[in-house]
């Protein structure tokens, strides 16, 4: 696989029509690649110094710990996704980053980001899409927590992850292969893990969806969407902007 | 006052020391200049085709509304932030924009953007870098209404917008101006105004901070840092990082 097929890449050119140019430039951000074991931070709260990352394959999840050492998850990074962009633009990493399985991913140097974006500002308004819409997600995920029953909040969660993996080949409209256990779930939204398996157990015998096995089955997508009140419009999946 | 030491220009300055080449960019950026009255949606959910904004003047709020009616207030913006930025790059509206005050912005075009970005592509990392502190905003934002005690909250919401406002010129460690109600402070927090209410009197009787009549008056910072564990380098304060 070619970085101009990476999971990256396509994401990108949702936003943006990439040109064979572009696409080489985007390559020249996936030679330094490494991997990373499941259940160790890559990169912790206070850290300086560090690299952002492009994840090539696996999951992670950012996350903060309080002063009274209870966790809140932000959110779980998929192949496509920046790792640490924010912290390496703020300099101080704001929250800690840890993967949920064996993860590859690219090493990007704030540097080589720059570089990119002065001889490619089409990639640069791109990354500005992607960090955007990251944004966008973390806004769902306050309204969740603030606003949503456990039921819609866990649907939600779960079509937002159906969406997102969609837009890199890793998803259909029939279910996605989905490694994140209940404990990591309840965690990102706020709910105990007996409650997460309650609603989750309610909505397969409900018949919209099945989560079992490390993979989400959905049968009624129609129901679903229905029920949470899912608008993927600021998942903004129509197609380039950008020509 | 020239764009050159606007707000936006004073704000993307604290990343990327700007040349006179850039301060001039940045001043295209300012040209369609209008007004917005109190309390009327300057963009609303849904919409599409509309421009963003750079405020120079006065404060508005973010939100969304759930299909319960409930609102919850995303965040509140300030001169030199940018006003439906996300949603012009994301196409479609995912949220409403209400000024709180009289606000002077500035039109944008995302087309405005990308030129900008074409000839200067270190604003292009400064723009992100905005984009990045936002999204750690928000970051914040669902940490507290998660994981955060009421006292705690408004503490840390104060005194974050006290670091934003110093980066623009409009506060210093003794206080600053704040047009904000009780039941718009409420809203953002997922608190009652009641409960609003009560925790400011016991700030103030505690000898720690008064907000009222539009004023927050800063009686002892330390206090207030150290009772919220309030961390601001998720607010990237030391000076530029692009030399």
């Amino acid at each position: 696989m070619t970085a101009s097929h990476s999971p990256f890449a396509r994401k990108l050119g949702a936003f943006v029509a990439l040109s064979d140019r572009e696409l080489i430039a985007l390559d020249g951000l996936h030679t330094r690649r490494k991997v990373f074991p499941s259940g160790r931070d890559m990169i912790h709260e206070g850290q300086t110094n560090h690299s952002a990352y492009i994840v090539a394959s696996g999951w992670a999840s950012s996350y903060k710990i309080l002063s009274d050492g209870s966790r809140q998850i932000v959110d779980f990074q998929i192949p496509g996704d920046f790792l640490g962009l924010r912290s390496v633009l703020c300099r101080t990493a704001d929250h800690n980053i840890e993967p949920v399985t064996t993860l590859e991913a690219s090493e990007v140097l704030a540097s080589d980001l720059l570089d990119t974006f002065t001889d490619m500002p089409r990639v640069a308004t791109a990354v500005l899409w992607a960090a955007s819409r990251d944004e966008a997600m973390v806004v769902e995920h306050l309204v969740g927590v603030g606003r949503r029953d456990a039921k819609v909040r866990i649907v939600h969660f779960l079509l937002e992850l159906k969406s997102r993996l969609k837009l890199v080949g890793m998803a259909t409209s029939a279910g996605y292969d989905c490694p994140l256990s209940q404990n990591l779930v309840a965690d990102a939204l706020g709910l105990s893990t007996v409650h997460v398996n309650r609603v989750l157990r309610e909505l397969r015998e409900d018949g919209l969806l099945t989560f079992r096995h490390g993979h989400v089955e959905i049968h009624d997508l129609d129901g679903l969407i229905a029920m949470s009140n899912f608008d993927r419009t600021y998942l903004d999946e129509e197609g380039p902007m950008l020509i």
